[in-house]
């Protein structure tokens, strides 16, 4: 970027800006500039609207009709290939079920047991802490099985990579420095050795296009209350390769993930493909509301999504680096946009004192300890007038030394 | 029961029930007895009312705020805590989290680390089948343990355990028959052999009294979405007697159960009490509209609760008994009440038509293959009106035949 522009140039911005319509599908707070959606996405009419019709007519007037009638029974997989469809993976290959952390469990069982003859998982010691302590369930399970993490038994996972790994978990989005690793490299280097690869796609999913299946990835995971808007804990996905599924177990093998659920056979028999991700019954209110979520993405164009993304970051690095360069802010994520996710970090030694000063006027961001500022950029609703508005406060704090009072407050609050 | 009621006197049994007031709380179909409570539950006005305020407010103004404001964090444990009450837990020993399935995942490997000499789970082969579809899961993970099944190995589960049993999972109310075990006396005898008892309550909870200290059960696992109303797949609860507390692990290590779960530590440290059985983040909506439905539930009594439900099943069985009794029904449940939970079912060669030709005229009750009618009385909303009702239908047709037509529009459905 030459020249910074100003608030007009912005508004320009706006007013040229193709998902800008998006904007009037969500419920947005009055005075709010939200930087939070890679923690909690926004509210939608579409997911008011579908939540409403489940409480009160699928629940309330048809109950358990509604699991033929709604098609209740379907939605882990009819949801499973809308999400798909956002992150590169053809149809029948993706399942939305339980949590996360729960589906990192699964693909992680499924793919050492791919790979019998191997004992090594290798994880990221700088991943978001779920993902390390699933993969330490896993080994507590896996007698001789053990761990090795980027970042405290080599500094690069790369280098840990080799002929005894069973499978890689790492995450595609870094969630605390939005650094964005290239999947199909990583892919290819551990395949080159014979190993298989999880992605996390927490920070990923409806932030910027994803292709799975062209990168030849194995297992993903991930998450649908970040940017697809899903609501508060909305189930989460998981992602198969076909060319796994007639191979795949996995041991929470629940009535769900059965072949014949309805026959009441006395033991287990997987289902096919990614059905046998499936273990218990899932929460069908939430469910709902992501698939009102979801209806938005159905028009959504990910390279556009993409490009905006990529400019309300730069924008953002560009006002804060020099409106702010005076009050010691360090930059944590990536100048190199192949490198960078859809948020932006800071590091400053008195960043929950700033983050809640920013919340109180406003501007809502995220603190993630000791020291990082984490800023969260949704394409589908923030403008690039909110950056402004975001980084004139955030200079206005710094300037006046707001965050003092902040500080002073919340230890107030806490004692 | 001497003599039968006449639908006068039946309607003087509503007019003097203690519980008739509640069935206003809860939004009940025109012309519809629904028998099927004990599949899912009805919804209510305050499942409603908290499912609007989490949606409208939490989420769609407050957003990430609400994680504190609103209490979204403590709800598994507080919403535990008013599970528990209902099942005879002092409080700190029951979490609301995940589902029924990977609840017993968790207590089995927990039980199973308590017992590391031990190498046998007992369960049932008649129980709902995830339960064996999930000890199957775990005895996957665990080199040399294995299953023992009632109805397979024995004819009664009390004759398969021995020295060498870890655990025990067993349901108290069968879900088919809906027979009624002896909490207490099974307990003891499982103890004396030195195994743990894991009691599945999916068709307990919200349905009689339960007393899991005073019957000194180790574990117990439920569902929230039957009897207690909590709303379709509302997320499950998992019990653990606080004398365990310390020594359990379970290998579902995710950050929610962690000691200090914002403190991003890098290794797993599992987090006091209950707590450690929580593993990823909660849909939160379900979790709202479950809050909701335990509103209703601070106000019953229930001994006053059991007292009705065995009314209702007493009165649906002489009922059908004396109307039906030419149409070749087959009682499958229990007529002692101390083995009798709150449904009645009865195997019919023709179960599956005459349910279908029930439902068609509003009467909702379930099929369970090969050949079951089950009927659920869920006295907090049934009135015993709706019991004869429910009798004068099936016996028209019984008598009429009327089966035989719905069995040729389901078929017609179908194909």
């Amino acid at each position: 970027m030459t020249a910074l522009p100003d608030l007009a140039a912005i508004e320009a911005m706006d007013a040229a800006d193709g998902l800008r319509a998006m904007r009037e599908r969500f419920i947005l707070p009055e005075g709010l500039v939200y930087l939070d959606g890679n923690s909690l996405g926004v509210a939608s009419k579409a997911a008011f609207t579908e939540l409403q019709a489940a409480a009160a007519e699928e629940w309330g007037q048809d109950l358990i009709r509604s699991w033929n009638t709604a098609g209740w029974f379907d939605m882990p997989l009819t949801l499973g290939d809308r999400v798909g469809r956002l992150v590169g993976a053809a149809a029948g290959q993706t399942a939305v079920c339980d949590t996360t952390s729960i589906n990192i469990y699964k693909a992680l069982h499924a793919a050492m047991a791919l790979r019998p003859d191997r004992t090594i998982i290798v994880a990221e010691a700088g991943s978001f802490p779920t993902d390390i302590y699933m993969a330490e369930g896993v080994v507590s399970t896996r007698p001789g099985a053990s761990l090795r993490l980027e970042g405290v038994d080599a500094p690069e996972i790369e280098d840990l990579i080799d002929g005894d790994v069973a499978v890689v978990l790492v995450n595609h989005v870094n969630y605390k420095s939005g650094e964005l690793r290239d999947m199909a490299a990583l892919t290819q280097k551990a395949h080159e050795h014979g190993a298989l690869v999880i992605w996390d796609l927490c920070h990923t999913a409806g932030a910027l296009p994803v292709d799975l299946d062209g990168a030849k990835a194995d297992f993903a995971v991930g998450c649908t209350y970040k940017y697809l808007n899903g609501g508060p804990g909305a189930p989460a996905f998981v992602y198969a390769a076909a060319r796994h599924h007639g191979a795949i177990s996995q041991p929470l093998s629940g009535w769900w993930g059965h072949a014949r659920p309805f026959a009441f056979e006395k033991h287990y028999a997987a289902g096919e493909g990614i059905r046998r991700f499936l273990c218990g019954t899932q929460p069908i209110l939430s469910l709902r509301a992501l698939k009102g979520a979801l209806d938005i993405w159905d028009e959504v164009d990910m390279a556009a999504l993409r490009e905006k993304s990529l400019g309300l970051t730069d924008l953002f690095i560009a006002l804060v680096e020099e409106k702010c360069a005076a009050y010691g802010l360090e930059f944590e994520s990536s100048r190199e946009r192949e490198k960078r996710g859809s948020q932006v970090s800071f590091r400053h030694p008195h960043a929950y004192e700033i983050m809640q000063a920013l919340i109180a006027r406003g501007v809502i961001g995220d603190f993630r300890a000791p020291s990082t500022m984490r800023f969260g950029f949704t394409p589908l609703y923030l403008r690039y007038a909110d950056v402004w508005r975001a980084v004139e406060i955030l200079e206005e704090i710094l300037r006046t030394g707001a965050w003092q009072d902040a500080r002073f407050a919340v230890r107030s609050a806490v004692t």
